[in-house]
């Protein structure tokens, strides 16, 4: 019975904005020349995400964030959160998360990068816990493990053959939705709710990682609320 | 720590053959045919596959059952096992396992199914036991389900938006390979070990399926022995 998850409707979610959050690095290029300058210093990099689910209308969606790519600036549609997939030339679509610093644990590392990315400011949190409303995240099992051999941009489901130090493990946790929550969107960024059968078979769209979302989920049984 | 699992050297398992094991069906459309009455007598077929998993120089590999597609009357090759892919036109490639009796239990189907198709004949089995060969199954975490909506040759990993009556839903479970095993395979199959690496971002050669088996697996930590 732990693979049953129960679901709650997009429409039980409030959603308001925030500060905008700009993007660590202003190009690709700079992005692996600092996973490299980081690996020198550190090690392999750890980075997590949380895949949000919810449902609309008895279809599971997860909840994505997309920013305007910097390099491309084409970032000129208002600042809206749209409940459905718009998806821009020039911006990226990704699930709330980071890389972690070196030691942090990565549940609790996880759980302060979705309050960055998507908790209300301070002050609305503890409104929202004298309401009752819950600030936590409810962190479920780990649904993938992504490596990335070299300094470059591709990763892979496993560690591919011959490789002994990969510079980068990404994990994707589900995060359980409780039955409603206050998300704060950065300014710069919208919230996207995708369909499942939007994301299946639809690398050409959302890349291996976002378009194998549907496979990770396929074990669990969801009720929807 | 449940997510650790020990993979032990393809090299550790011993392959015999047994007796050919014709195909149920003579064609896809006879197959989807009786699927259709069997729904109109029992309802929802329920299928299980496993999904076993060794490891060959410490990169994983699937062990999967090939078999002359009965009409296209291909198989003129040697009846002998394969420690790699070699993939054949008029061939079908699956994992092991098959559709359940009505109120069958799904593991224990699953062990008989794998036993009918892998285990060696009763008098070796005999012969194991009394050696401490184990002859038992064990099966692991249920990886993922697939839907079929309509009597048709397609799935998904998720029950499609306005389906009620899904006409099939196979589930792929893990299967746990001991340290040693001996597996006699049916003279019309062969058994190959496929890398995951050869299934990853290959749905035209493996199908939709099979080529996802990478992503099901990438939360397992591996021990390889």
């Amino acid at each position: 019975m732990s693979n049953t998850i129960a679901l709650y409707p997009l429409s039980n979610f409030t959603f308001s904005t925030k500060e905008a959050q700009p993007e660590e690095d202003p190009s690709v290029s700079a992005r692996l020349q600092r996973l490299q300058n980081n690996y020198e210093d550190f090690g392999m990099r750890r980075t997590v995400e949380g895949i949000l689910v919810v449902h609309d209308h008895g279809h599971p969606h997860i909840l994505m964030l997309q920013i305007a790519n910097a390099f491309f600036k084409l970032l000129s549609t208002p600042h809206c959160i749209l409940f459905f997939y718009v998806i821009n030339k020039g911006t990226r679509i990704y699930s709330p998360g980071d890389y972690l610093k070196p030691g942090e644990d990565e549940i609790e590392g996880l759980k302060k990068r979705l309050d960055d990315r998507l908790a209300p400011p301070a002050e609305s949190r503890q409104f929202n816990a004298s309401h009752g409303v819950d600030n936590e995240w409810e962190i479920g099992d780990c649904l993938a493990q992504w490596w990335r051999p070299n300094f470059e941009t591709f990763m892979y489901p496993f560690i591919p053959a011959h490789i002994t130090k990969p510079k980068e493990c990404k994990k994707l946790f589900l995060v359980q939705m409780p039955e409603r929550k206050v998300l704060a969107v950065p300014k710069n960024m919208k919230l996207l709710a995708i369909p499942l059968f939007e994301l299946y078979d639809n690398a050409a769209r959302y890349g291996p990682q976002l378009s194998a979302i549907p496979h990770l989920l396929s074990r669990y049984n969801f009720i929807y609320q």
